[in-house]
């Protein structure tokens, strides 16, 4: 940590802030420059109370030097975890598919969903029983229900279900369904619910804040993974910023930078990512060529009338050919898209 | 709601779109313009797939007339409502002032700044009992012990207290001790927390997303007001914008809007809302000057030592002088700062 | 247009505002809602004072229907345009890269900059003589001295060369030695310079503001456009948002939504779009993927003692493999980058 | 400046940094952290290259320690400066007021609202001759008619005249009609015309970029006061979030950091800054609070039929009770609104 010190600061004022850097188990190492002196703190600077010496005499500004998170870190472990769960695989040069409705609507909607996803390439099963949604008058999921026909449908084609669960008391109850246990971007810092997930034994797809820094991001992944859950999956669905002609800014340039910093697979959400359907292909193959580990994207037998999410969604035939794209797109890349015996 | 169809669009696909707004209870009002079609939908477009309808043929765009929130609308309740919580009070023309340490360290700590920031004019004290942090190596908070504290200086001052709850399960615990329920901004969209502490008879101060919309906000508060919780004071505490010389930017023309839109009070946190303790005194006096119904501002005896957010936290002498300042700008505009016999 | 009145609004500020809609050569129909009566302005509504109407009495909102551009757009022109520039060439199918420094900085570098990148696969050559520096202090380029090493480059390989204006007095001066009149970011509103390449034989690149949205980028040229220069490639260089792991954030997805609104190439920046040179392979690739018409790339011999950019700027090496692997993307998209004889 | 090293780095690569900062005329401190090496680099850092640093071998990251700007910051200069043109005057305590509409329209216009606003309590008259519009087919401005008169209203009422000047070639004709010269939000980085109004005996309106960080705008101020000319005040006019309820986010911790950092005038523009007239009477209040010194405020006789801008405009009768809140906030602040003989 580098105590960046006011240009007018006194001589006391710089011992007093050395000895405090001291009080903290740190090493304070005092460099006179010409205009302003700082103070390099060398140590676990992940101590208690370190931030707030911001508050301190003469200081003009804390700057950290270490990343907060350990165990999500490439320094940790060097090598890309492959996330394996039934026939789905992401990472490590695998890239793996997640498709299907918003919401488990009915049983014929996702079982229908289920086969057409399965057939275009996906390996997983995406479907909402429990959704959290922004208005109290809007469509709430299915609930337990609909996690019966997720189940349903993972029998019917195999495909490895994934879905969301929105609080610590519900996540027995989803885990007794699912296979890959969802959080989404609203509960990135819901922290009883990250540290409930660490426990369970299903994988984890982790969805970026909307607003959430990347540390930010990869200290909710530390959350799960010292529970002693390894199994997570990062997911990146897009920013708010200014910008009005999409939903959420998709910030492609997460991947090389979370590739650089983390050995967790990286999965790009293109549908949430843009809100609108018709982009929703031209992201997809961006996203593999980005080097993605995998996508989740939202597919409907009919997107005009679907519950919820139907103006982001893609139908089967686009799906079909999206997949299509994004497997001639994977090889020239020197990757794979994973597949299972259809 | 106004469904815009691309400029190509067919008379079939326009006819297909006003079949399917009539199908959603709609009433459907086709205009020809010189360039495009419109479809006006009349009627309470708060419908369930409403928004898939972008997904239509021919649909360029659906935009919404009508607010998605309707208890918290001031088209339902015309005159702003007051909170009233022990001597504490805030909206209709009265400002209250929330102060007190970010986490809850000790007796002595907390007991000393309840009656400092009693001293200074505050009518409640704030204190972190559950703290949801970034890191999960930061510290934690004291949890039940803390709120035992909590309320033990409230004995001693006759303080209202305001804690966080983070997850449903706690909500009776913390409503034990506490007189007002914080909802944290990383929670703002927990709709299960959101649903239980609707359901207590606790006041809640909810926090704004730092990426939430207003109506999101409102939405947020919604789910409180639905269950049937009436006691809902929103807190502006800072978004997330590029600008690094703050933490959060504090966008103070949020009062107006609020005002204009809801009956409920608002509430400003500058602590959060610059992150910079130099920054907090200037910023509470603007935030009076704009209306706002309340305050809620980090206070500690030593912000240097502090466990939690000592860099944007006051010390007592700070805190009194912006007290101080806050009473003579409110009675410049006719307003005043609640007070309590001390 | 859509001018929203307020729920309150009484019968006689509807007749009024209907007055206004009609004395603005518009046609008015008014439509009742259940909660809202709003009117639908029927006609050209680019008309001057359109969005004044918002401080009429009564009014809520009022919401443009139409796109503000007009030459820009694809309902004008719904074939995509080609660039062509020399051998350089972008859009409808051929993605053209442009490479090289930042600046000029002496012959040597700027001549083994060219060969060195036309080898690799580009087919016009960037380097900055005229510099916009946030700074005073900051390297302001070689100016005239610096167009005539491009221009000495040109002659040694064939490239075309791309390179930016910084104010209306200067364009003579850079059309005498440039290609494409680039149009940097932080110009990307000032309307005189626009008009003056607007009015020049020169192709023009112009990149998008960093906080533009993507209608104030169309229009901006517009300006262009509509002094009679149709030679104008759009060019996304990334938006300031809160990310702080990037210097700005490059939205692909203003790629697909510029194709659908626009006729006009669009290209993109990997090198402004993240600020890390480690970057620019994987984004440089995503964009071709994501259909983007072009690449303009930063390269120079040593980055590491480049006089500005350094640290976003490939080695020959890094942009050799670079190309090398958006030339099998774009072969896997059915595109094809073009190329010069060598 | 410090130079993060890779936690991998090697002994070379830290050597061959040492030498490069050294290189650079800058003393290196290299401090063996627990997991990392830093250098810290001692010196004036603002030299040409510094930054492509971040492009040598084993470098994480380039943190810079020092203020980019010099002329402006308060280390140079620590008392406030006052800016006094006609009866107008702003710093150091005194709040001047501008106010005016947006567009210089006819003579009957412009000489009644500078009657109004002077009226009302202001010392300056804003109206815009040469417009910078961001549709080629909007207004774009009376031109030198417009300054003519504005110089008439000037004479009919001894307010100071604040106009916007586009181009570094229109500088000479604007500065003979105006008393102090406008750079608009988007011209914030024209370079060319901040030397050109740095040349002019004018004091200089400077605005914000809607996405410039503060350190941008400073170093704006720099390439001015760099030229010679003392007298800059800087606007305060809004960021570019991804709020929509209004149409910029106004910030008005830019005025407490501001004043911490430099000693130019403060100027908060509330029409912009909120986009919407009913905000701008609570938002001039609050800037007041805050600390601001002085105001600009978009007025017009008839705000619904201005040429531009009504949205944001006040009526005359708005002005003045704005006016009056202001003067009474300013007095309980221990500030005075800076007046002139009626």
């Amino acid at each position: 940590m580098i105590v960046v010190m006011e240009q007018n600061a006194t001589e006391e004022q710089i011992q007093h802030m050395t000895e405090r850097v001291q009080s903290l188990g740190l090493k304070a190492h005092v460099i006179q420059g010409t205009e302003r002196t700082v103070i390099a703190a060398v140590g676990d600077e992940r101590v208690t109370k370190a931030s707030s010496l911001e508050s301190g005499p003469g200081v003009a500004e804390v700057m950290p030097i270490l990343a907060p998170y350990k165990v999500a870190s490439k320094e940790l472990k060097s090598e890309p975890t492959r996330i394996k769960v039934l026939d789905y695989q992401a990472g490590a040069g695998v890239v793996g598919v997640m498709a299907g409705p918003c919401s488990v609507e009915n049983e014929e909607q996702i079982v229908s969903s289920a086969k057409a996803v399965k057939k275009a390439g996906a390996t997983a099963l995406r479907g909402g029983a429990f959704k959290p949604r922004t208005s109290p008058y809007s469509f709430q999921g299915m609930k337990e229900e609909g996690l019966k026909l997720l189940a349903l449908a993972r029998e019917e084609t195999g495909l490895a279900v994934v879905t969301e669960v929105m609080t610590s008391e519900e996540v027995d109850l989803v885990a007794k369904y699912a296979d890959v246990l969802q959080i989404g971007a609203r509960n990135m810092q819901n922290y009883r619910l990250l540290e409930a997930v660490g426990k369970s034994d299903r994988a984890v797809l982790l969805k970026r804040g909307a607003s959430a820094t990347v540390d930010e991001f990869l200290l909710a992944a530390e959350y799960v993974l010292n529970e002693g859950n390894p199994n997570v999956m990062l997911c990146e669905r897009g920013i708010r910023t200014f910008e009005g002609h999409t939903r959420f800014t998709l910030p492609l340039a997460t991947v090389p930078y979370l590739h650089k910093k983390t050995h967790l697979p990286v999965i790009i959400d293109p549908s949430h990512g843009t809100g609108h359907a018709y982009m929703v292909p031209d992201m997809s193959v961006a996203a593999v060529a980005a080097g993605a580990d995998g996508l989740i994207i939202e597919v409907h037998p009919t997107p005009e009338t679907a519950a919820s999410d139907g103006y982001q969604t893609l139908s089967f035939d686009q799906f079909e050919s999206t997949m299509a794209r994004c497997q001639k797109v994977a090889a020239a890349c020197d990757k794979e898209v994973c597949t299972m015996p259809q």
